[in-house]
């Protein structure tokens, strides 16, 4: 299962990037029914306790390379063995592990599959995925299939068939495989989800998010992402290549696998302007960059309706000037919040249809945010460090994660239900229920109590 | 073809409204293709110029009689004729005239079709429409058929065929059949369409409208909308019951029928949530509105492609609490506008991904903003002065409208065609071409240049 796949395939090494070369994801969905479950769920299964959390991270780049002093930061953690094909990051990484007073980890830099002998060690309780999207799969696949927990970056994988196979060997291994988004640990989502909660928007009818980032320079930037393969996606396919950051906190607010689910999803797409108008300006000509042909559109639109038939709008643009946004909007029969910039509008505190702050609503923060969520990184949020916070909470203490390999795969569902829409001209397809029939089960989810 | 439709069966009279009995509207368009012209296109068509221009006005509710006063405030018209069914504000309609050194005009008020007598006085240049919405069609019918140019609220008219009818008609007749919307002729929205045509947004990718008014109140007013005509269409059918002031200015910023059409639309819908929640909060039980049942879902999300690819997303909602907004967004390759609240972001003015504000873009406001929108009615923000000001000065100076029937039958397809597409589960449905491949041609639209 692991074979086949090489970096050096996927990224070429020569003149351009010999993305030609590459053969496009898989643009339909497996044949509906979907695969018939080989184990039970993993819904609600509790971690095994334990008062360490040992940790392998895969993936040394920006993202692994700004989660693993998070990670070290937390107690009880350890970092046992860590992963990249470059040895000065191994080392970079090395080092800031002895920093917090640990012993220096094993270090995996032999190649394209030196991943497998990190996962296969007996030390380790979970392994940190930070690479490439390419190699979610293949990379949680193999800490799955060698016992660990694994948790992986945004999404946690880019095709159905892939989807599928985590949440099989997820159950069949009896481990959990958690999507690490961030997001949903906001102080302002978790706020707004304990707000839905406490039935303060009513009954809901709609939401939207987006992942709206311009990326033009990092993706074209030669350092930034490994042998540019952020861009490399560009010219691959079409559809939401990043929903997560979008979805993850709607899903939430809706209970989606935990009373409701996705049904069905429409897709469009513009055309691929905004890469090609950036690349005019900047790129000379004769440049190799110029042979590469960008495939994705600048906007995606894609509409998903639930089981109650709640809307949710999820919009993908990386590729045209614009101040960041997710759009982090729900609405229901009391009032509706909209984020980027925050303002709320709520029955009865409101009837003169004039937007209000949220911060009025403080009352509702979540206990992560209260306990937790100390300024320690002032860059952010402070959503990252919450979320490893708690996911160590939950691996110490026996508690079933917050999220659901359910959860994962239906958050990073829409990249490939985009690209099957698109290809057939905008026509609504089926969502998969991952949760094969469980999703009306009280499963615990983001919203958890503070354990005693 | 006027015959048929009595206010009595649409309104009723007796218990409760008697909506049970009314037939819905058309649900699906016509077979295609669509039919073909029994005479030459009206687009580019100027007005006989004349000194006067001579309105009957049909319709004395809050809308006709909020616009009456504005054409009497513009040089050279003359109200010759009003039309109601109630004699009161026919008179109230009268005295205004006559407070504007007019003769008092002549009333129409002898039931449904009265206003057939109106349209086929020989003393009118235009008539103006202004009643509920199903009557939108046999009155610009009745007009045209008459020899009168015929301007009509939003929306045009309700059904596929309707909306073809009056394209037929208006060409037959040669005279002009018009949606008054208002909205295309704010100070904003005229702004953004010369900063679109200056090439300040670059090449256009998307953009977004809408209509989210929390109307709850006044639909269920006794008085608001006669025999509360408006809440009754909540009860026959599905889909975006008033597209046109979240689509009329993003189709003018895209050159919709000068450059691109609109190609194809999906449409899904939540349930109905808002007027029931509504109703169980003011209506005592046994109430005759209790034997109301509610259809039209509270959010309509459509997304619709132009021929040139790009997207634009419609939403319609006016059952849910929230502040007013027409979202009035547009996004090119350069930048980026998003109203309610009004902010913006263009390359090379801004490059820190922080947004701005629209004041500093003065320098593009229309002519017509800057020489006729003059704080004269200060409850808005003069698009409605400036759209009546506008269309009296094509009459009299033989210019072609801003707006054509073309435009205004593109405008208003969204309510039959997202009715369509919900129908077929959210399957994308063609949208007609009512220019008949003419799309291209470079007609005078509303960035009017100022007559010598």
């Amino acid at each position: 299962v692991d074979g086949g796949l090489s970096r050096r395939a996927l990224f070429g090494g020569g003149a351009g990037l010999g993305l030609a070369a590459l053969a496009p994801a898989a643009a339909t969905a497996r044949p509906r029914p979907w695969p018939a479950a080989k184990a039970p769920s993993m819904a609600g299964v509790p971690f095994e306790p334990r008062d360490t959390v040992r940790v392998g991270v895969i993936g040394l780049g920006a993202r692994g390379m700004g989660v693993l002093p998070l990670f070290l930061d937390v107690p009880h953690v350890t970092v046992p063995a860590v992963c990249d094909l470059d040895p000065q990051r191994a080392a970079d990484a090395a080092r800031l592990v002895e920093q917090a007073g640990q012993p220096s980890p094993a270090r995996y830099t032999a190649g394209d599959w030196d991943f497998q002998r990190l996962c296969a060690r007996d030390d380790l309780d979970l392994v940190y995925v930070a690479t490439p999207w390419e190699w979610h799969h293949p990379m949680a696949l193999s800490a799955l299939r060698h016992g660990k927990h694994v948790g992986v970056e945004c999404p946690l994988a880019t095709t159905m068939d892939d989807l599928w196979d985590l949440v099989d060997a997820s159950e069949v291994a009896r481990r959990h495989c958690m999507q690490l988004e961030n997001v949903c640990y906001g102080p302002l989502e978790l706020r707004l989800l304990r707000m839905v909660h406490e039935g303060v928007f009513g009954e809901l009818v709609h939401g939207a998010g987006a992942y709206q980032h311009d990326l033009r320079a990092s993706l074209f930037s030669p350092t930034r992402y490994y042998h540019q393969w952020r861009r490399a996606w560009h010219t691959r396919l079409r559809g939401n290549l990043y929903p997560t950051h979008g979805l993850g906190p709607i899903a939430a607010y809706m209970d989606v696998n935990r009373g409701d689910r996705l049904a069905r999803l429409v897709s469009m797409e513009t055309p691929s302007l905004g890469l090609e108008a950036y690349r005019r300006e900047h790129v000379p000509p004769g440049d190799p960059l110029w042979t590469e042909k960008y495939l994705d559109g600048d906007m995606n639109m894609s509409v998903i309706q639930t089981a109650k038939g709640r809307l949710i709008r999820l919009e993908h643009n990386v590729c045209d000037p614009r101040p960041y946004s997710r759009v982090n909007m729900i609405a229901g029969t009391k009032g509706i919040f909209e984020g980027f910039p925050s303002r709320v509008y709520l029955e009865p505190d409101a009837t003169d249809h004039v937007w209000r702050g949220i911060d009025q609503y403080t009352r509702y923060d979540h206990w992560l945010t209260k306990d937790v969520n100390t300024p320690r990184h002032p860059d952010d949020d402070g959503a990252n460090y919450v979320m490893v916070w708690r996911l160590v909470q939950t691996m110490r203490l026996g508690l079933p994660p917050d999220i659901t390999v359910y959860d994962s795969a239906t958050w990073s569902a829409p990249g490939p239900l985009s690209r099957e829409s698109l290809a057939r001209g905008g026509a609504p397809v089926e969502f998969p229920d991952f949760t094969r029939g469980h999703w009306r089960d009280p499963v615990p989810g983001l919203d958890s109590v503070k354990p005693a």
